[in-house]
């Protein structure tokens, strides 16, 4: 059912706590919490009249006022339903807009930076929240900083520290330059370096240039959806890449994607419910050990060289069973990594992600899909000529997947993304985009789990990525980790052919991420009767540390680590090592192979 | 009772989950965990031996082997307890240690930057955990990576970007030099300025100077307790403050206290088990917020100008009666702010701090102390010239009011410490100390919930701090700091001295921290027997709205909002606004309760 429209307080309601709640409730228990937002997905102008709703005991130190707000006319609407936006469409838009206006602590609404639209409103999911997440209120103090909009106010409201107490004057970067030097070559090789300051009052009327961002503002308190700066390049990135298909999407700053997913699962999750969540059969072992002491178990769905198989997870849903599945109710919950999965390499392709996502539909599940290795996307073959790379960011995006997020009529995607794998793991700083309720509901969260991300990591990404690289030099520095990564897995791979003993070793070329997965013929073990599948597993894993190769052992990534394995499997990554230590590494583990199986 | 002694085996190892835990246990259901740490709690040498058991997935990349390890004599074993350690001793144990050598993700026992002691062991806490604790296991993937300790090792194991895709090729600041020039004015006065370049790859025996921390490390995947660099520092700056009296207390670096409350409250908190904390009965807004979604209740222990009453807490201790505490059990966490109290300002004094403890011991609690504005210590009277400042930086410790923590002779604190009041907000970064078995619970949740802190803020803080600065420098920046809310405090009391009606209004002279707590007595309002308290404080919080100053109202703090208040407070702030604009505010404020109370 559509939600007709969205009525809101200002802040959301609270729930009666019921005590009988963990034993009694059902699917649709929790009907009644009201949205945070009354903004129904339409543009509203963050420039001419900066909403500072929940701009948290925002506060101007050392005399000048809030900066000036730069009056402009709305920006007409025109519908961009399937449409793709354009990077000049963009920068006209910032045009218009005029200079962003956002001082400390200031509360922001991701949808002000999107094209208007037309589109539908998402669905509702309250359905899918945990107890934890339906009862979250927003924090006070947060909500008191409203007042801070009224005209001359002295606030003695917020502890927030004055910025002239901060001990850092000035940062500054040295950066290659991806947005005018041509030169698709590596940081370390780049031609062309540029030096960033970013200066502790670079906001201020009185700056020689006057900026949008500095360090008065990032490094004092901010809101839990991170700064209005940063939440504006990754707003207009996720409308140049998924552009989704209905209105009141937004996005919010995450501390990284590891966290994300937690607090996903703790507002989507509710052990007390029998929940559990479904994931490839083989997953990321973090996310695993994420899900399981939440009282959370996971179950696996068959997968091929294209990751999730439609119809077994739709035979899974339909024919689920709490009695045979440990009491668990049918799961409303997918975990899936769609591109480069961890650790099977797998990718998803477009048709493949459209019948998942329909399926999901049917069965009214939240998708969360986590894409750290979204933009690692490489050719299909290790013949670089037959596919030649993009030559422009227009073809990059164009030849980029279909996110999950831009097939989601419904608004049941939560997407993560994250800066870990394309720029520096580092930042811990990755961003999550969703409809507006489920981000509402994760940030009153984040408001007190984490605050959101680290200021030094939000300014310097902003200076980077916006100011300095702009959507193109981030495009363009994109295709060169794509090439970088993808003469590392040819490499991998031309080792493996090399090296692997071909009548028991197969693998696929993946088309994405830093992840080569390998199939081993257990059958074809000489000791297949005596031993079991994790004996021989284990065996080649310590004759390849004997031999001087650390690998991955498959079993480690097993969704449901009860039932017995039936593949032997390991991973290899040619994300870290040299091109030359990676051929040796494979040498190293043919031997290994070689050995345990007697050839 | 003591425990004997640990006997790790490398691991935590899995409580077999129970359906019925929920219905059924009571305090010490969970006996037998294993503990993680075989390390007794005695010095062992990170320099001559990096410990690298969990060095998760560690790597050197393009090339260079780990750095060189620094062979050196063992430190002689000098008992320090109840002995003050002095930054001379520290310089000198590090002297005698050389050069710190800690790669990629390197896992870290904080232990290692201690001094030895022969002190006590603390008190297996197991049974205050709660199931979600108890069950945590460490990451598979970052257990694998102790194979990277053998020689010759090549890696396909982790998926960790290679540093020469890292974009940015160096990072410089600007900031006071507080070591070496005496002045003691804030930053932006300061006479002396340096300029602080980290490099990528400062650490490289390649570099022209041999670094201890640099770019390619700091912004690679690193372990969720922090780097080695930073955890030294923050090691011995409590050793230097505290010098907790047990042997196995250790320290891990947070992504905040904010964060870290969330996380200690899972790990002690479960609310199948009817568990509660009882809290200041005014309490930080935010912490009851974090608790209460969880299922936790807060209960309020009655306090005066010195915080916590004993007598109080002992008694609600031992009169406890879950039939009249809404079928809550005898609550095992105590929650406090001892210095500067949030939002009372009220302060423990020493006497009053061990009184707490020792009542804590008494009923088996696990304290957690939040102290985020210990260091704003301030005189007792606003007279300066009546208690000189400290002159140097011994005499700023001894000035300094002992901490929970340095009386903790069971393990039984959880201490917490930020650098949000103290150097800037956006670190997002502080650290907590805690027996050796909690703060190994606390990091197995860490690893999944946000992989510690962002490393732009360690290695920014690592300069400044350690490198730059060292303890002495530190200390004197807190000196700096100290003086200027000393200022602050002043000028608010003495604008309420002049502006706040003394015949209803009452106030302390706040010891710490950067609030101000006021009591108006409600039974003088000539509305005081048609309106309610919070009728009344809404009366005034909005007519201060309308003269044009923000104030926090006191029933936002209450730690059990469903029981009538019984008096009428509002918390003001003088962290934030100029000193002119402050005594405009109360004197704005001043007219408030004026007109309210129609004097």
């Amino acid at each position: 059912m559509r939600r007709a429209a969205r009525l809101g307080s200002g802040a959301a309601a609270v729930v009666p706590r019921s005590r009988s709640w963990g034993l009694t409730s059902r699917p649709g228990f929790i009907n009644n919490y009201k949205k945070a937002q009354s903004n129904n997905g339409q543009q509203t102008s963050f420039h001419s009249r900066p909403k500072l709703d929940s701009a948290a005991e925002a506060t101007v130190i050392g005399g000048p006022s809030p900066l000036p707000e730069v009056e402009l006319p709305d920006i007409p609407e025109t519908p961009t339903k399937n449409k793709r936006v354009t990077i000049g469409e963009i920068l006209e838009r910032r045009r218009r807009a005029g200079r962003l206006v956002a001082p400390t602590a200031a509360g922001c609404d991701s949808g002000v930076f999107k094209g208007s639209s037309g589109k539908p409103m998402a669905k509702d999911m309250s359905h899918h929240l945990s107890y934890e997440a339906s009862i979250r209120e927003p924090c006070k103090l947060k909500q008191a900083a409203r007042h801070l909009k009224t005209p001359g106010i002295i606030s003695l409201g917020g502890g927030l520290p004055c910025p002239e107490y901060f001990p850092i004057n000035s940062i500054s970067l040295s950066v290659p330059d991806y947005l005018h030097n041509p030169t698709l070559s590596p940081p370390e090789v780049h031609p062309a370096f540029q030096d960033i300051t970013i200066g502790k009052y670079d906001t201020h009327p009185s700056a020689p240039v006057q900026k949008e961002y500095d360090l008065s503002i990032s490094l004092n308190y901010a809101q839990a959806h991170g700064s209005a700066q940063l939440i504006r390049f990754v707003t207009e990135h996720t409308e140049l890449v998924s552009n989704p298909p209905y209105a009141d999407w937004k996005t919010c700053l995450t501390v990284g994607s590891t966290g994300a997913l937690e607090q996903t699962l703790r507002m989507l999750c509710d052990s007390s419910r029998n929940d559990s969540i479904l994931t490839e059969e083989f997953s990321f072992a973090t996310a695993l050990e994420t899900a399981h002491p939440l009282g959370i178990p996971t179950f696996g769905v068959p997968i091929d060289d294209q990751g999730l198989i439609p119809s077994e997870l739709d035979h899974i849903l339909s024919t689920w069973s709490p009695s045979e599945r440990d009491n668990k109710r049918k799961p409303h919950v997918l975990y899936t990594v769609p591109s480069g999965q961890n650790p099977t390499g797998a990718t998803q392709g477009p048709e493949r992600r459209k019948q998942i996502y329909d399926i999901c539909s049917k069965h009214d599940l939240v998708i969360i899909e986590d894409e750290p290795y979204y933009y690692l996307q490489l050719p299909p073959t290790i013949t670089p000529t037959l596919t030649p790379a993009p030559s422009n960011t227009t073809d990059f995006l164009d030849s980029l997947l279909p996110t999950l997020l831009s097939m989601d009529t419904d608004g049941r995607v939560i997407r993560m993304d994250s800066f870990s794998k394309v720029l520096v793991p580092g930042s811990r700083l990755g961003w999550l985009t969703a409809s507006d309720q489920l981000v509402e509901r994760f940030l009153r969260h984040a408001e007190v789990a984490n605050q959101g991300p680290s200021g030094f990591s939000q300014v310097i990404l902003h200076k980077l990525l916006d100011e300095t690289w702009g959507h193109e030099g981030y495009l363009k520095w994109l295709m060169v980790l794509q090439r970088e990564y993808t003469e590392r897995r040819n490499t991998l791979l031309k080792a493996c052919e090399e090296y692997l003993p071909k009548e028991v070793v197969s693998w696929g070329v993946v088309r994405a991420g830093m992840f080569q997965w390998l199939h081993l013929d257990h059958t074809l073990h000489p000791d297949s009767r005596t031993k079991s599948i994790l004996e021989i597993e284990e065996e080649i894993f310590k004759s390849c540390i004997d031999k001087g190769v650390l690998i991955a052992r498959g079993s480690w990534f097993r969704a449901q680590q009860e039932v017995a394995p039936t593949g032997l499997f390991f991973r290899a990554t040619f994300a870290a090592a040299t091109p030359g230590n990676m051929t040796e590494a494979i040498r190293r583990l043919g031997g290994a192979v070689r050995e345990s199986f007697r050839l």
